[in-house]
């Protein structure tokens, strides 16, 4: 029998990743880089009860790449891997700019002025929502698992 | 002016990497995975002066789904993050099997049979050649760079 997988088994992994390689595409080439995963728990814990089952939020600049090749192509996937293990698990799916001035000003964190000066309401600072479809597991163990959500 | 760079000026970071992440399309939506980075000097110093300027080699498995991925679309990138400082650089470029027994068997490595039990031989055993054209690199201070080689 195929083995399959839900979100919860994967929770623990990626709620422990402290970065997630986001993959677009621009050109039909597959641009990668790498994200604070604001699913770290450690990292985020205040963002944990945001953040519903099956996604991942990604903040990005108003300005860059990303936000171009999101808006002519919005399939992506999100990549955490373990260096050490290989444990690598790909997130297939959707992602969408959050447009709700609520929920971006929900997800700000106080140290972002690093990267945003003027705060959450400065206009470089977006807010990305990743809806999981599929997934595809590396146990590390040299066996792929692939399944829908 | 805008600032350039060269392979010369990234080589030390490629070479310190242990792992490169391996993006290629399917069916219009990006995949990545972590792959052994050849280029690590200290992982496989052997293989150094095997490997061209402008160039990075992968293992794989002839049965991967990576493999009908580049026969239909052979355009891919790599990615390459220091996860401390968020020091990124992504390659664009071609990649290609390579087909020449001569170089497959060169790269050969004797721990490789956890991964290919029949050794060099093994019909698993895949060597991909990926050849940079560009560039975009961030360099953990708000700066992106971009250009071609």
């Amino acid at each position: 029998m195929k083995k399959t997988f839900t979100w919860r088994h994967f929770a623990p992994f990626i709620n422990s990743q402290s970065v997630a390689y986001l993959s677009t595409i621009n050109k039909n080439i597959p641009h990668t880089r790498g994200m604070l995963n604001l699913s770290n728990k450690a990292n985020f814990p205040k963002l944990q009860k945001l953040i519903e089952t099956g996604t991942l939020y990604f903040t990005t600049n108003k300005s860059s790449s990303k936000m171009l090749q999101i808006s002519k192509n919005n399939s992506a996937s999100v990549y955490f891997c373990d260096n050490n293990t290989f444990y690598g698990l790909l997130l297939i799916g959707k992602i969408e700019v959050v447009t709700d001035n609520k929920v971006k000003q929900s997800f700000w964190q106080d140290g972002w002025t690093i990267y945003y000066p003027k705060g959450s309401g400065d206009s470089e600072y977006q807010l990305l929502k990743f809806i999981a479809k599929e997934y595809r597991y590396y146990d590390g163990k040299f066996e792929v698992y692939s399944g829908e959500f």
